[in-house]
């Protein structure tokens, strides 16, 4: 079988460029999640002196691996509960991706992922039912000056074949790190949909996940000199780019509802606040809105300005808020709950366990897409 | 504007894993590509020594970084010429991706990714056209026993809104470390397609990018320890998956044709040798085939055997081979040229600069989607 043997080299000779360079070439297997949850660790780092694991899960102290042969150090978790985790490694102070791995976060702090299967399987797990389609759009945005942007869209199963059929849709927001991939890759909002639609939790929907940054601050601390006025900005223009742009966009391609009781808009942390001042702003339009750890308006004068025209047209239906009591943003939810609640505007909160992190967002979605258009 | 400031709290504040763990917390720009087309690296390292920059473009020394303010190591390359590089950064001989791009080429050894743009533009950067989607598909696949992928599907500018009308179709083969994201992700086929689309150079066409690996070998050792049979293993077993699963579920899904000069194969290394052998043994089902630095047959025994059903039903109207004169695979192709003219197989083979890299895949894509439907 000499073809065999011969792909077999191309695979070591094919990326040359590592190879002469790099002593420890080899394809490393990190990570390895092993079938009882505990997770092994590998990376190459000959000359190394020290090397941690960090994540959330690990804490303070972080999970010490141990060099090996070929300079491969190595280390395996304690068992670890079903779940999607993120990590670093820590190479002698220097923070790194895990070079082994293709799952990739790419927050603005970039991390790999691995996930801890559950059994049964977990809502986020890709599970043997009928699949929507995720698609990726390009258009070019006239309200931004022609700038080339994208936007995804879920289309439930059976969307293509449903002929003339006509589906609500939920424009779900990113956070500000993220771009509009964060919501399937990340946190696999297609997966969660599928698998809600597939047990009758949830109603067939179009999810539409549009791109939140329209501005991009040059860099943060620029931006922090500019003393954060970026935000305000970049959410003046995204709202721009979202109703002239994105939604006659949907409208067009997609067969979706577009009375108050057929869209929602929903997201997290910076599009958790989008999602509540588009809601809240344009009551007559949107029938739910679902705030996760979101930046919120942050007091009465704030609140007073960016839903100023909150009633005009209506209110939604449902105004879900949630978020975890260790989010930095909790105070700030509380805040706005009370500043709610003043307005005579109904809405459920709720309180979780958990921080400012997908593992909490990804629940909230769950909680959410059951109470849509039911 | 106290809610700007709060958000930008939150955003230092909502990757707390690291901020406590990580003395060198922050956002550098990398990698800063400047208009003159010179490249700025940036990377925190502070108690490295040495950082290089790994890079086909930089040669064997690579580039060379200098420790700058709070141990974040900087270099500027030379000008580049226009065109998409990967990279990864050496930290005291420990191989890196950049913690802070979000562009990553996922093959099997990872790599970041950079784009250098062109005046004019090159056929693989996003221009001002009408675009195509990219569509996301996922499927249980009965023939290999029930398991749970995917593959990514383009369809040009306007299908959406074509009525009945019905495309051709390229089915587009990755390679042997790579997954269905890999032609639009790393090689912009979309991109490229939606260019020459809109230039009049290429007809519209779908394009099925499925997933080749149906067998994945345990790691590489393992697969070299078993004499590499790995790979015909798994070609067997991808070809059972294409026929009875990808081909009909597209020929559901989508409005293409189903004779033989409406569908083209191509693919590139181990997808190049696939397309081969999909094609060469269907001819009466495909009109074209595209081999890009492909895992041809590697002798007369080996193509007697993976050829063998040459001839039977027809011969690919077009059958078009490229190889880099630096590809490994370079002598394999010559035979394999050989090989088919004293089969009498009528085909074009064309030797070009390069090796076995994106580069040279995205300049024969370019090639050959004019060639085919007209």
């Amino acid at each position: 079988m000499k073809w065999t043997v011969w792909i077999l080299v191309g695979l070591l000779m094919s990326d040359v460029v590592d190879v002469h360079a790099n002593p420890d070439a080899g394809f490393p297997k990190s990570p390895e999640v092993h079938a009882d949850g505990r997770v092994t660790f590998r990376i190459p780092a000959r000359s190394a002196e020290k090397v941690v694991v960090w994540s959330g899960v690990f804490g303070r102290d972080g999970l010490a691996l141990v060099k090996g042969e070929r300079g491969v150090w190595e280390g395996t978790s304690e068992v670890l509960a079903a779940g999607i985790y993120d990590y670093t490694f820590d190479v002698d102070g220097t923070t790194t991706l895990d070079p082994h791995n293709r799952e990739v976060k790419a927050w603005r702090r970039m991390a790999s992922q691995f996930l801890v299967p559950g059994s049964p399987a977990k809502v986020w797990e890709v599970q043997d039912v009928g699949h929507g389609e995720v698609h990726l759009l390009r258009y070019a945005s006239e309200v931004l000056g022609g700038a080339q942007r994208e936007m995804r869209v879920y289309t439930p199963p059976g969307y293509a074949e449903s002929g003339e059929k006509v589906y609500p849709v939920l424009y779900l927001l990113h956070g500000s790190g993220d771009d509009p991939s964060a919501w399937t890759l990340v946190g696999r909002g297609d997966v969660i949909a599928d698998n809600l639609i597939a047990g009758g939790k949830a109603a067939p929907m179009v999810i539409v996940m549009p791109h939140g940054h329209a501005e991009m601050a040059e860099d943060d601390l620029a931006n922090e000199r500019n003393g954060g006025k970026w935000y305000s900005k970049n959410n003046t223009a995204f709202y721009a780019d979202f109703f002239s742009e994105v939604v006659p966009r949907v409208e067009k391609r997609y067969r979706v509802r577009k009375d108050k009781s057929g869209r929602a808009v929903a997201g997290l942390s910076m599009g958790g606040g989008q999602a509540l001042e588009i809601g809240l702003n344009h009551g007559g339009e949107f029938g739910a809105i679902g705030a996760f750890s979101s930046a919120t308006p942050a007091g009465d004068e704030d609140a007073a300005v960016k839903v100023a025209k909150l009633g005009e047209g209506g209110v939604p239906e449902l105004v879900w808020i949630g978020i975890g009591k260790g989010d930095f943003l909790f105070e700030r939810n509380e805040f706005f709950h009370g500043w709610l609640g003043e307005k005579g505007v109904a809405h459920e909160y709720v309180v979780t366990e958990g921080g400012h992190e997908w593992g909490v967002w990804r629940d909230y979605l769950e909680v959410l897409l059951p109470k849509l258009f039911r």
